[in-house]
């Protein structure tokens, strides 16, 4: 009815953006930020450093990340206004939720401002604060204040716990913040950009893109892993438990992605990770990976199968002793740097986004008054 | 790089969903809801009759409609987390990020539920509430309980001013609330329904919907049209006011929309309530208008022109006596209803929307250490 045809489902293959940002060659397993391949960033470079280089398109030099550290660092307080509105939120509160709820009221300052990078950095530098915060209410312990000596990684941990985390700990958060921080056109950078597209402000696109991670299909799965590697229970009983949930048509969590026809560069450095810091996870996480493979190929050998970020993921986020309802918020701490870096982008090379839909309704007839419908 | 090829700016064109919730027919000036054109729709019809069309694809009978009348009107009260957080927010806070905060707070309890008429419900009916409270904090007043007795529009006007409305004012804001209820797919909508494909909530899907209308290239415009006009001042300045507003490339408000070649069809509605309602904006606007349309076919005859539906919105806000600030709020209050079809449309057939992006950044290379950069 509309005059269009071609409708594209899920817009598959459908190019939305042009960007410089970063590039996902799923035939080749790369990921690439600002012409950086990930695995050349994920273990040498501060999240700051990264996040420098997704919103400048460049790395920084010492001053220049010195500088942007010290920004972040002074930004992680929260007004008056977020303070007042997280602690209204039940305890029982999902943290996305928290997130969706306090990232806007904390941006309310910012009104219709254009996107630029100091709102950037603000938003990035409140989010483990949000995240710390909430999550020692809902243990009852006071909060802890931001310490300004410590980097990005250390002081999410150190505002969690109240101690100082192991270098080792800090380091693994730092690669996972990394690893995390851009991935090409996924279904929250779109949403971010879609929402600057109406050359509205950078608060809105951060909160529309915590809504679409929060979905269990975008970043919502990494808890459910776990959940899923608790049930399989021991490895020895991996390949019974497996078969019989395939029976019973459960998905097997942290398998499959769009894009990816090789492993995906970032499961592979997750992986290793799980394996130095996470050894009871590693051993049934890929005893469960061979199996869960195998019984997907077989099912569907014409189908590429491939561990997708999530699987290793929530090995590591376990390692590093975060709980598991705040492994999807601490996905967003560091997608925040990429969806930003996104809005940026949009903005400077603005026009709408507005796609086309197909009717399917109706054909357009007279209403039936209300007094004589049945 | 991504070996894609392709790119379509703003996705112009692109059909990026099927539905049944609305048609707009650009070449005819025809906006269609499930099957009934918005003529017969917008002067017969309550907002919550209207709803009820866009939820469940049909009109409602009698007892269906007193029912959702009656959950509608059952769930005009905020949380407390709500309450506090709307009183936390400074009373100089654009309504629209106050909406965009207390949605998201207001939706914390439905966590991750899959997307259902009574949430549908339960958003529709608080957005007023949460517009209201806030206007009488900023004007330093104490808050109006909700009227069980008053409908949709009614009631948000009663919550506003502490008085009933005139029938032909409630009229105005009911005809206004079921014109803009719905539109095809605006960028706010495929927000809304790019969230929901992720399998994600309807209260994130609001929020980010609620992100991408305040932006001025989507609903953030009413509001500029009555700023223009108060610039242009009356009708016989306004060529000359025009003429040189054109050579210092200032855009008139209102005018041009991708989708529309003829008349749009709540702009003709619209324009006529202006001028039985508000005849002094009608008597500038019809000039302002008249000019506008005609400045621009001289320096764009190729290009169709028309008046979009924010100009003769911003006169009828004017005349019910909405202020300014509140007049994109207001959209959001209508189109609620049209973005909450659409979330229980995607999730009812779900695929999620994920398109690809085009690597134009620098071929990989391997980065300078830290301490060699310039």
């Amino acid at each position: 009815m509309s005059g269009n045809s071609g409708y594209v489902a899920g817009l598959e293959g459908i190019v939305a953006s042009q960007t410089a940002i970063s590039m996902v060659d799923g035939q080749n397993g790369r990921l690439v930020y600002q012409g950086y391949v990930i695995a050349d960033l994920a273990e040498e470079m501060s999240f700051e450093e990264v996040a420098f280089l997704l919103w400048q398109g460049r790395l920084p030099n010492r001053a220049e990340l010195d500088a942007l550290s010290l920004d972040l660092a002074s930004q992680r307080t929260l007004t008056q206004a977020s303070k007042v509105a997280l602690d209204a939120l039940t305890t029982d509160t999902d943290p996305m939720d928290v997130l969706r709820s306090i990232v806007s009221v904390q941006g309310v300052e910012h009104r219709l401002e254009k996107p630029r990078v100091p709102l950037a950095i603000h938003a990035t530098a409140s989010i483990p604060t949000i995240l710390a915060l909430f999550h020692r209410r809902q243990l009852g312990l006071e909060p802890i204040k931001p310490r300004a000596d410590l980097g990005h990684a250390a002081n999410y941990l150190y505002m969690l716990s109240g101690e100082e985390s192991s270098p080792e700990i800090v380091r693994a958060l730092n690669t996972y913040l990394v690893l995390l921080a851009d991935h090409g056109m996924n279904a929250s950078t779109f949403t971010a950009r879609v929402i600057a597209s109406t050359e509205s402000d950078l608060t809105s696109s951060l909160v529309g893109a915590i809504g679409a991670l929060k979905g269990p299909a975008h970043g919502g799965a990494p808890s459910a892993v776990i959940e899923q590697l608790e049930l399989i229970g021991a490895a020895p009983d991996a390949e019974t438990w497996m078969r019989d949930a395939r029976r019973r048509k459960v998905k097997f969590m942290g398998f499959g992605h769009r894009v990816y026809r090789v492993y995906d560069p970032r499961a592979k450095i997750l992986r290793e990770m799980c394996r130095r810091m996470n050894p009871a996870f590693y051993e049934l996480a890929t005893k469960v990976e061979e199996i869960a493979l195998r019984i997907l190929h077989e099912e569907h050998p014409e189908r590429p199968q491939s561990t997708n970020v999530e699987f290793y993921s929530a090995g590591v986020l376990q390692a590093i002793g975060l709980p598991r309802e705040y492994f999807t918020p601490t996905f967003a701490a560091a997608r925040v740097a990429g969806w930003s870096a996104h809005v940026l982008e949009q903005a400077a090379h603005n026009r709408i986004i507005r796609p086309q839909s197909e009717y399917i309704g109706p054909e357009p007839r007279k209403p039936v008054p209300l007094s004589e419908r049945a």
